[in-house]
C-alpha cells in the first residue's frame, strides 16, 4: 500500500471570536490570512492562515451557532485543536481505499471545504479520538 | 513582522496503546515509520509517521505512566489531538520573538525532541487553548 497522504494541509482550531483569533495568530506568528469565509453546511465562519510557504495551513473556526459541530465542540471541550486536515492526491481513490480498511467515512462523497478544496471526514472513533480530513486541493489531479 | 512558521511539522496524538495505534494509521493510509523513541525527559513512547515526502508527521504518544503530561491528558480528555508543532527556522531567534508578544514560553530554552529537532512550547492559554510546539529540524539552521 502506498502511503496515501502527502502533507498535513491544515489544523483545524475551535474559537469562540474569530477576529480575535486571527489578531493572536497574527500577532504571534505573523501568518497572513489567506482567507475567510462562511460555510453554512459546516455551520462556520472561518479563516486560512498560510503557516509556511508549501500549502499547510492554521484553519481558526468560529462556531455560526450553538447547536453545530463546533458550537458543541466548543461547549463540550473548550477552544482548542477540532481536527486535522491531511492533503491526498485522489480523494475519490483515498475514499475507496480508507473505506475498505474499516475506518468509518463520514462523508461517503466529497464536498467543498476552504479554498475550493474537495474534502471529506473520517470518523473519530476509528482513528484514535482524533476526527480526520481529507483534503483534495483545487485544481489538483 | 515576518511569518515565523515554515511548515507544520506533526501533529502530537495522545494514545493509550503505542503499537495499536501505530498499526492503525499504518493500515489506514500506508504511513511509514520514521523513528520509535522514547523520550524520558517528557514521559512518553512515540512514534513518528512520514505524512507525505515535505517533512511532516503524524506523532504518536503514548505515556510511560499516569503522573507524566500525556498520563494527566489522557485521563482527562481521553485519547485525541494532543498538540501541534510548527516548523521554524531559528528557534532562538522564534522564542525572541514570541516571548516579546507576551505569549508565555513554556521552555525558556530550547530543548531535545524527536528526530534530533530542537523544540519548545508556548502556553495553550495563550493560543487559543492550543499546546503548541516550535520545531528547528536536525541539521537547519
Amino acid at each position: 500500500m502506498l502511503p496515501l497522504l502527502t502533507r498535513i494541509d491544515h489544523v483545524g482550531i475551535a474559537c469562540r471570536d474569530l477576529d480575535a483569533a486571527i489578531a493572536r495568530y497574527q500577532a504571534t506568528f505573523g501568518l497572513e490570512v489567506v482567507s475567510l469565509e462562511v460555510n453554512s453546511e459546516q455551520g462556520v465562519r472561518e479563516a486560512m492562515l498560510a503557516a509556511g510557504p508549501s500549502g499547510s495551513y492554521v484553519q481558526l473556526l468560529e462556531p455560526l451557532g450553538p447547536d453545530t459541530p463546533v458550537g458543541r465542540f466548543l461547549a463540550r471541550r473548550g477552544e482548542g485543536l477540532h481536527h486535522v486536515g491531511y492533503g491526498v492526491k485522489d480523494i475519490g481513490e483515498a475514499l475507496a481505499a480508507i473505506g475498505g480498511t474499516g475506518v468509518r467515512l463520514l462523508d461517503q462523497r466529497p464536498r467543498h471545504g476552504s479554498l475550493g478544496a474537495s474534502i471529506a471526514f473520517l470518523h473519530p472513533a476509528d482513528l484514535g479520538g482524533v476526527l480526520t480530513e481529507l483534503v483534495q486541493a483545487a485544481g489538483s489531479a
